[in-house]
Order: structure tokens, then C-alpha cells, then sequence
């Protein structure tokens, strides 16, 4: 069946209608699902409920091959760069077993922590004794440092004893208690072990005995924390670690800042910031006060009450950690100020402040947003850490709706810029992760800051959480992620298997497991990119399901064996961008499904400065099972600038160019800079 | 008479030709005046010569209400500003005078002696004893904080004096030795007095009884002393002074380095860096040191031997200083390794590393060079200093070759980078200089780094310099700028009087004044960007004087009383830069005689970002005399791109653009932001 478009929610109720499109774009001529208005907040009982990650096995063309390097190759790095710069060794300093110096950033306990969460997805899935009593050494070393009042922060500890809790916007103590109640769930459920989850335990104790009303007044410097409770609350049913959750959300935006309160009472005393010492007023004067007169925390997102922001700002990672706890307290308890927060926070982002790869965080200044439509490319900052945060976001901005648009961005910005964040070989990675190169970009096999590799380390394991969601009548696929899920759906073993060679194809198949029929919706998403979408039942029936906020619903009795075969349109499309993004005025970017193309220099054969992609050129799709572990390329014929009269002359008259024709090839950005250095464009000069 | 083209540097040695054609762009299509290969230096006694400030008297419409604003305004400010931020105290605290803590950068004293240079060129030519009794409480404070050795460096003095140059890549030291000598020539040919030139004196022996064969060795981290000595040397005729400045020319890109040498002996010691405590040692590794194993010098221009630099690198400011510095010793001694590297790096910058307004130093990190064709717009460095040292070099090369190339560089630069730096009120000034905003750039009163507030100072008092020059034969009119010059040509009195309404109109006159009728050649500079060139004698005689390097040569006998009209054709040229400078792709900048446009927001009826100059738009030029000082504005049929389809969606597919016509209006660049905060851009998007 085909699905139209321009009347897309009105249709959305039609569920007799004969011949639905799915706009190519949608009314607004935007790329993501958009039905007309506001995104609807579900409610609760039919919140999208997110399944065990032990429920899911991914077996994918794309996915696949990056998973087992991340197994066998970026954890051990990873744990690797850990014990060598210390950041292992600061717990056993911590607790008194070795003598030394802190090593790595201030927040380095985070890394660790984040390692053992990425080795806790791995054992869940891969059994794997060595690594198991890998994490476990590590546990211990953790839980031997801890203090007895629940207390943990090997930095604090070691460097800043006195200054406990009391210079939040500097030291990371809450963004590191956040890691480590994150991997401690994730250890709990992959081991079953308590070993961490105890420690945890104790440190979320701690912090709701110190935070709250009546309490220390205290916000995370970088959110993370938040959510972090959530999920422990989760695990648990502990109402007060919820309770803390909101209060730390809530407490943002004061009058004079927390930030502000703290920043009076510290001391000059220097500290030292990553190799250069500073002192901590330093510091916050650096990053907070924009004269002696006035205190600005848009930095850490704490310029506003979060009900009332509506602007994204600040370091991009902290605001996806803030907007995703946010979301999580909006799913537990239907927060209406908060979603409507997050509304206006989305389309600021998504509208305004993304790199069309799916990533954010302009400027390296603040790590962070600037202002709307400032997205340069050459220097795009796009931090990989920033780039999974948009998945968790919108992850839980899905969940919340069941729409669409928000599983559209999470593809995007998971195949794009998160991808892109690690090398082929897996042991190298982006931390800032540009869309145009001269060709001095190389990703970096570790860094002073190294949370992007650890982010990667953690979050490639629990792939598999994105792909599916249940909901009381049934089961959601978000992702094109080839494998299986098994699960119940009232009470009663269901199992869904997906196969296909997504994203080079288009073609997807979906086979339904069950032991007697039963009657269940599969809700399948339609991506905002594709022009159309066809379903077939059993390879035979066509299907013309209703389609609600981008979902398509096929409500039947399924019975075992049912086939769901699913055809989307993988069409190239050479995007445009918004003219107030002047850093494109006059380009192009390829987009062939979910993935964002650019040229590399390696392919062509003209200096890319020289090559314009004209409008209206002819490009074809070609699989090239040996290049870059198996891609498809965009191959076409483009223009080439004559540089041969202009020698070394630098600025001219300007006279109409002879263009003479090109033969070009285009490749998916994830797979960029996996051959040396080069140049690198995803925005190509076009011709109008 | 009209010039033609495209044979010129044949044409020029055919003094009869009819019709000489300079060219619209020369054989390489430059904007330049390029004469085909090498440009020739000029046996010694050729040389041009540079005639005393005194003798040139300016009134021009463009200038002399900025060299106004200059004298009345920018001096007063820099000198409250100076005092305000402890740059005056500090030579009281180093002669014991005072007690407190040193104010400024590391380098302030500078900063003091080159608003006392730009306030001796004022003094010079406007006699003002209230300023002069300012200048010369001034100089009692230097003499007295100046070492009974000459020594004289009052930040050293007061915070490392156990470092006397042993830390030159850190201390400037020398810059600001450079600086004194600068001033105390200036203000000793401007009163006749001795007193800073004697302290200069003591200190420059000082520098020679250091520095040299069988002494320390050094170098400058800031180049500028050698020059400085140059000019010394060219007061006073002390050859010590002139082998001193070979001698640190020469000593340059040392292996190992000198700096890396002192690196070595240094102490881990912090200092102040503008507020951020840093060791001395950490200064270097920042500046100096790519890893351990590897000390990069090219910031400072001490990669390689000065005779075996060929490419420009480094610091943009230093980089032109030491240029400048080896073109004076080209000039004193006719050394061909430095000539031949000075064409090289001539080369270098102007072909591949020059931003449209003769602006230099793309980035901000190393407030330099980066790469070839590396020339971003919006956060184009171009800082002013820079722009001031594009002038100080080209003038220098023009002195060495009497090749009009130069003097258009010098144009280029004086009319554009250098003018843009300082605002119409001349409080406000630019340290940074982009070619295009955002609309968040402002120009500020101060800087924690000074030096353009002081270069804009010292500069333009100085401008009568460049406009003229001597040769043994006659007469050189390098620039436009009218007023008056009284020289003598073999020994008899010669004036030559310039009027004209440059850079807004291309008719120049040019009247001579002799006792009896004397013959000598005035030599005319025939800008590189104009089409053609007409001489008129007396009012009635068509000329066809012959061009040689740029150029025209008008050799007679001239009565009291003759006339040179000259008519430039002051046209407007749409611009395009050389496609490997990617920043520009798809882009046009408008020139109108030596004045490069830029659009500015307020002058238009679209946001900036929608306005599109197409190829073929109708442009034509109107003077304004109220807007801006008086300027002549571009005004022409742009395009607009339509923004309503786009409501608030950032990417779509690509569709055909349905521009509508708008009125455009560009303003120069050397006037921008002079209205509030607005956006501006100097490349604007254009149609092919």
C-alpha cells in the first residue's frame, strides 16, 4: 500500500482509506515525520514501555560487524586507557591501597563506570567469565573506596575533601553518582549480582539524605543524575529516588543560582584543569560569569526554571541528559509543564539547532549550542557524547508518544553522527566530529577528556533497547535492525524476526512467532524520508494500514509464520538547507535512506574543492562489498570547477567558469575517515 | 592617455606607444599590478627614498577627517586607557616611584611607547604643548626606570628579573626595545629633543654589548627590534646597530632553536598569563612544543633560516615585522638570500594566504597563518596589528623595487583591513576583524592585549609617509591622498600639490610648483585594478607617458604651475576568489576602486542570509554624504531567497528557488559596524 501525505493526521484516522502516502515531506516539507502540531503525550498506561535488552538479539548487515568490534575491540581498549591513565588506579588511591597521583579529568571515575555499564550489556548478551571478573575486580575497587556515609567521588576525595557537594558546577560528584547507578543497574540485570547495585544503593542514599527540602540545596553542574535515579527508581520501586529526581530538575533556574549561592562561599585555591592549573573561582568566573556583575548558568542549562525553558542551550551534553531525565519524569508521573518544555526544547533542537547529520553542538567554546541556524561545518563541534545523548532523548520523547517523528531523529542521528563517532576498527574515535574537512581529521585513540569513548564503549552494546517497544496491545518496531525480539504480549510468548540488509535496502521482512494465533497490533515505523511505503502480508495480501503519528498499525489474530513484508522507497535525495544556515547557501547534502552522504577526496578524481554537484545530476546507488566493510556508494556525474587559469592568482573579476564534467562518488558519513587523512565535504556546492 | 594591457611589461619599455593599456587584470588575472616574473630590486642609489614626515601635508576627504578623529580623540583615549589599566605605573613601580602590581600584559610597555611614537608624529606636524609636556612626563617616568646597564623592560624588571633575557620566546623583551627605539627616533626628529633617543640609545648598547658573535646568543619572540634598529641605525649612522639587526635576522631557525635552548634552562615558575597563572615552561610547550619530542618554532618564524623561509607561517603580526625587518636590510645591503626569500614569502601571502581586504591571519588559535587558501570569513582573525604590518612590509618592498605591486597591496590593506580596525569616533577598535557577522561583533573600547588600540595610534599620524617617495631622478606618487608634498629634487625646491575627492572619484590633479623650470620625472602609480588610466598635461595635452613596474613615468621639464590630471576609472568590479578557497564558493565581493563593499544589514530590506547578487545585477554608485562620514554606497538589483516556504523546517529535498527581485546596498568595508550590532558580510552569495 502507499501512504499519503499531505493531510497525514487527518488521514492518520482513515483506516479504511484505500491508498495512503507518507509524504516524502511531510506538509512542512521537513524530513521527519511531522504531523500537523504538537506531538500528543500518551497517556500513561499506553506509554511505550521499553523491553529487556536480553529480549532482543541483533543479526544485522550493518549493525552486526560494528557490535563485535565494540565487543572484542573497544571495550579492552577502552579498559586499557583506563588503567593507563590512572583512572582505574584513583579508586585504590581512594581508598588507601596505592599511593600516587589522580589521574585523568576530574569527573574520570564517570569513565569507569560507564566501562562497566558497556560490560554489563556485553555479559547479558555474551557470557564471557574473563570479562566478568574483569568487572568484578573493578567493583571491588569501587566499593573499597567508597566512604562509609554512602560518599563517592575518588576526585573530592583525594583533591577536594573539604569541598564535598560544595562546587557542584565544577566537580562532576553527581554526573559520576549518575554513571554509577547506571551501570549498576546494568550490572544488576546482566549478572544479577548486587555487588555494584549495593554501592549505588548507598550513594543514592547518601544523596537523598543530603538533597532535597529541608536539605543542602544542590543541582548537578552536569545533569545526568537525574535520569540515573529514574532508572534506579525503576529497578527498585524506591519512591524517594524518584522524589530526588524532581528535586534536582525542579531546583534548576533559581534566583540567585545554587551555582551562584556556592560560587560565593569557595575558596581561591587552584586546581588542576586538565594540565593547566586554575583556580575553581577561576573556573566558574570562566564559564559562568560573563562580568563581575552578572552570573550566567545557561551553561549548564540552569538560566531558567526547566518548565520554563523553551531555548536549547549550554553544553549540548548536559541539556540531552537534562531533557532526557526530564522525559523520564514526564513518563512516571505525566509532569504537563515539563512536556510542554520539551516540546518547544525539540523544536528548538530539531528545527533550529541540528547539523543535518543528526548531531549538535556548534561551537567548541561551550561544547554546546549558539544560536538558531549557526551550524558550521568545518568547524562543527558535534561532540559523539552529544550525539548519543540525542538518541537517548529522543528514545524517551518516543515513549512517551508513540510519534514517530521522535524515532525519525533517533535513526538519524544514531546512523550519522553517533556512527561516525568510532572508527571501522573501533579503536579510535571522534570526540569533536566535523561535516567538512582540508583533511587534518583524524580521530584519536583517546583523549584528555575521554567520555567519548566510553560513551561509545556503553552505548553500542544496548543497541538493541531502541529497536522495539511493547505497549499494553502490542509491539513497535522503531528500527530496521535485522535480528529478534521475544517477548509476551498478554501473557502469551510472542516473537518477531526482522531480516533485511537495511540501510542499503529497502526491503524488510518481519516474521511473526507465536504458539496459537493471537490477535495483537504490529506497529511498524514509516521513516519521514521515505516517499511511500508498501506491505504485504504472507507475500501475498496487500496491506493498507491505518497510520497514526508515522506508526502504520496492522491489527490482526497473527498466527506463526505470519510475514510482514515492508518496501521502502531507499531513494538518493540531495538535500537543501534552510537559508538562514548561510554555512550552506548554495550546497547540497546526499541522503540515501537514513544516511547522510558526503564526498571524501579518496574517491575522487579532482581536488574536492573543485566539484559541484549540479542539480538535477544523475546518481545511482552502487553496493561495494569491499570498501569500507561494505557500503553503498552514491555514484554520479557532477561539474568540475577549471582551476588551470587561475594558477596562483587569489581573487578576480569574476567571469562565467567552464565547468567540465565529473564522474563522483559519494559515501555514507558514519564510514568517514576510515582511510587516512583526507578532505571531506557533507554540504557540496551545487548549482541552483 | 589609456593603458593597455595585456603585454605590459613589454609595453613598458616603449615609451612612444600611443595607447598603453594598464591592465583590468593583469596577464594572470590578478588585481594586483603583476608585471609578468620576478619584481627587480633596485640598485642602492635607485632605491626610493623616504621623505620626512614634515613634508607631506595631508587634506583629503577620506583621510584627514580620520587623522582628525586620530589627534583630537584616539590619542587622548589610548593615553586615559594606559594609564586606567597600570600600563604608565609600571615604569614608577620599576624606579621604585610607586608601589602596586603590574598592569597590562607582559609587554605593556610597548604599548606606552607607541602611543608616545603616534603622539611625536602628531606633535610633528601639529605642535600642541600640552601634549607635548604629556609625552614628555612620559618619557622622564621610561628614563627613569631604565637600568644603569640600559636595561629596560619593567615587567621583567619587577616579576622575573633573575630571567633577563633568558625567556625570549616568552618575554617581549625585545618587541618592546623595538618599540622604544621606534619612539624615540619619531619623537626625536618630531621636538629635536634627545631624551627618549638617549635612553634608546643606552639600551640599544645594551642590546649590542648582549647580543652577537661571541656574546649570547638571542632572538626576538616578537620581532619588531630589527627594524627598529634599522631605523636607529638610519638616524645615526651607527653601523653596530645595523649588524645587530642582521645579526638577530640571521640567527633565526636555529637547530636546536635558541628559544629551544633557553626552553631548557627555565624554571617551572608561574606567571601571570592576562589572568590564567601559567608556568613559563607551559607557555612554551603551549606555543612551541607539538609534543615532547618535537619543538615547533614557526609561530615565531623560527622553523627555518629568514634566507630559507619561503612560505608564510606563524603569528601574522610577527611574521610581518620580521619581514619588514629583512627588507630593510635588503635595502641597506642588497643581500640576495633575503631578497630572494622576501619574494617567496610576498608570494605566499598575497597569492594564497590574503583575505579580499588585504586583511591576513585566518585563525584565532595562533593569532596567524594557517594554510594556503585557508581564508574563513566569519571568524576570519585579520587582526589589526596584522593589517598595519601588511602596510609597514609592502611599503618597504615598494621602497626596495618602485614595483607598483606592492603599493596596491599597501592600498589594499590601508584602505580596508587597516581602516576597519578602528571605528569613525575612533574610541572603539577592532582586535579581531571578520570578514562577515553574525551580527554579534562589536568593536571595544580596550583590550586585556592592547597592541591595536596603540597600532591604529602611532599609525595613522604617520600615514604622509607612504604617499610619496623619492628617487634620485624625481618624484613618486604612490597613493591617492590629497595634500601637498615640499621636497627638493637636485638640490632645488619642488612641490607638488594633490587634490581630488580618491577613493570616491578617480580624477586627480596634480599641480607642480618650481622656483625655475626643472626637469625631473614624476612618477604616477597606476592602480592594479583599473582598467585604464588617462593623463592629461596642462589641462589640454593628452599623455602617453611610459610604464615601468605600474608606474607611468612622466619625465620633463616642469614649469610653476603644470598640471597632471589623471583620470582612474573608478568602476565596480564583482570579485571571485580563487576556487580553493572554499569559504568563497558560490560567492561575489564588490570592489569600487580600492575599496572593497560589504553588505550590512541595516542597509537592507531583507535579512541578510535571503540576499543574493546575481550574475549581470545593475550596480551603480551614489554618493551619500550624511551616511557613515560621507561615502559612496554600492546600490543595485539583488535577488531574494523566499524564507516563507521554509517556516521553521531546517533541511528538505532540494527544489528550484523562486527568487524576487531587491534592492541591495553595499557599503565599504572599511566603515562596517559603525551602526550598532548588525549582520555583514563581504562575500555574498551570488548566481553563476
Amino acid at each position: 500500500m502507499m501512504l499519503n501525505s499531505t493531510a497525514k493526521s487527518a488521514l492518520a484516522f482513515i483506516a479504511s482509506f484505500a491508498l495512503l502516502v507518507v509524504p516524502l515531506v511531510g506538509r512542512t516539507g521537513d524530513l521527519q515525520n511531522s504531523a500537523t502540531g504538537a506531538a500528543r503525550l500518551l497517556p500513561a498506561a499506553s506509554r511505550l514501555r521499553e523491553l529487556p535488552l536480553t529480549a532482543v538479539q541483533i543479526q544485522d548487515p550493518f549493525w552486526s560487524p560494528r557490535l563485535e568490534v565494540n565487543r572484542t575491540r573497544t571495550l579492552e581498549h577502552v579498559y586499557k586507557e583506563l588503567e593507563l591513565t590512572g583512572c582505574v588506579q584513583n579508586f585504590d588511591l581512594a581508598s588507601g591501597k596505592a599511593q600516587g597521583k589522580f589521574g585523568g579529568p576530574w569527573w574520570a571515575d564517570s569513565d569507569v563506570y560507564k566501562w562497566i555499564e558497556g560490560a554489563s550489556y556485553v555479559l547479558a548478551l555474551h557470557p564471557d567469565t574473563q570479562l566478568e571478573s574483569k568487572v568484578d575486580g573493578l567493583i571491588a575497587k569501587i566499593a573499597a573506596a567508597q566512604q562509609k556515609d554512602g560518599y563517592l567521588d575518588t576526585y573530592v576525595q583525594l583533591n577536594l575533601p573539604d569541598l564535598k557537594w560544595k562546587s557542584l558546577a565544577f566537580n562532576h560528584e553527581m554526573f559520576c553518582a549518575g554513571s554509577l547507578l547506571e551501570a549498576a543497574v546494568a550490572h544488576h540485570q546482566a549478572t544479577g549480582k548486587r555487588s555494584l547495585l549495593e554501592v549505588a544503593l548507598r550513594l543514592a542514599d547518601h544523596l537523598d539524605s543530603t538533597f532535597g527540602p529541608g536539605k543542602q540545596a544542590g543541582i548537578p553542574g552536569h545533569e545526568e543524575v537525574e535520569l540515573a535515579l529514574v532508572r534506579l527508581y525503576r529497578l527498585t520501586g524506591e519512591k524517594r529516588y524518584l522524589r530526588l529526581a524532581q528535586y534536582f530538575i525542579d531546583s534548576r533556574g533559581q534566583k540567585p543560582s545554587i551555582f551562584e549561592r556556592q560560587y560565593e562561599q569557595l575558596p581561591e585555591r587552584q586546581v588542576d584543569l586538565l594540565g593547566h592549573p586554575m583556580s575553581i573561582k577561576d573556573f566558574y568566573r570562566r564559564f559562568f560569569l560573563v562580568n563581575p556583575a552578572k552570573f550566567d548558568t545557561s551553561y549548564s542549562q540552569d538560566q531558567l526554571p526547566a518548565r520554563e525553558q523553551r531555548v536549547a542551550v549550554g553544553h549540548a551534553v548536559r541539556a540531552m541528559y537534562l531533557y532526557s531525565g526530564m522525559a523520564d519524569l514526564v513518563y512516571e508521573s505525566g509532569d504537563s509543564g515539563l512536556w510542554e518544555a520539551l516540546q518547544s526544547l525539540h523544536d528548538s533542537v530539531t528545527n533550529h539547532r541540528m547539523y543535518v547529520t543528526g548531531g549538535i553542538g556548534p561551537s567548541e567554546r561551550n561544547e554546546g549550542f549558539t544560536a538558531d541556524y549557526d551550524l558550521p561545518n568545518e568547524n562543527a563541534y558535534q561532540e559523539t557524547c552529544a550525539s548519543a545523548g540525542m538518541v537517548f532523548w529522543n528514545y524517551r520523547m518516543l515513549k512517551l508518544t508513540g510519534d514517530a517523528r521522535y524515532a525519525d531523529v533517533m535513526e538519524l542521528s544514531l546512523y550519522n553522527a553517533l556512527a561516525a563517532g568510532v572508527s571501522l576498527t573501533g579503536d579510535t574515535f571522534c570526540y569533536v566530529t566535523p561535516l567538512a574537512s582540508r583533511g587534518d581529521f583524524k580521530r584519536d585513540p583517546w583523549f584528555g577528556v575521554p567520555c567519548c569513548p566510553t560513551t561509545v564503549a556503553r552505548f553500542l552494546p544496548a543497541l538493541g533497547r531502541y529497536i522495539y517497544s511493547e505497549s499494553p496491545d502490542g509491539l513497535w518496531v522503531n528500527l530496521f535492525i535485522a535480528g529478534q525480539v521475544n517477548t509476551k504480549i498478554a501473557g502469551k510468548k510472542v516473537t518477531l524476526q526482522q531480516s533485511g540488509n537495511y540501510p542499503w535496502d529497502g526491503k524488510i521482512k518481519l516474521t511473526v512467532g507465536v504458539d496459537a494465533p493471537q490477535e495483537f497490533v504490529l506497529r511498524v515505523r514509516i521513516p519521514g524520508w521515505a516517499a511511500r511505503a508498501e506491505f504485504q502480508l504472507n507475500g501475498e495480501e496487500k496491506l493498507s494500514p491505518r497510520v497514526v503519528n508515522g506508526y502504520a498499525e496492522i491489527r490482526r489474530s497473527w498466527s506463526k509464520g505470519d510475514t510482514v513484508d515492508l518496501t521502502l522507497p531507499i531513494q538518493i535525495q540531495r538535500l537543501e538547507a534552510n537559508p538562514q544556515v548561510v554555512y550552506d547557501h548554495g550546497k547540497s547534502a546526499l541522503r540515501r535512506g537514513p544516511l547522510i552522504y558526503c564526498l571524501e577526496q579518496a574517491d575522487q578524481e579532482a581536488p574536492l574543492e573543485q566539484i559541484i554537484l549540479p542539480q538535477g545530476a544523475q546518481l545511482e546507488g552502487q553496493y561495494m562489498p569491499e570498501l569500507l566493510g561494505g557500503i553503498t556508494v552514491i555514484k554520479g556525474q557532477g561539474l568540475s570547477r577549471p582551476l588551470d587559469d587561475w594558477k596562483s592568482i587569489l581573487y578576480r573579476p569574476a567571469r562565467t567558469a567552464n565547468s567540465s564534467p565529473l564522474p563522483i562518488t559519494a559515501v555514507p558519513y558514519c564510514v568517514w575517515g576510515n582511510r587516512g587523512l583526507g578532505k571531506m565535504a557533507v554540504w557540496v556546492d551545487t548549482t541552483p
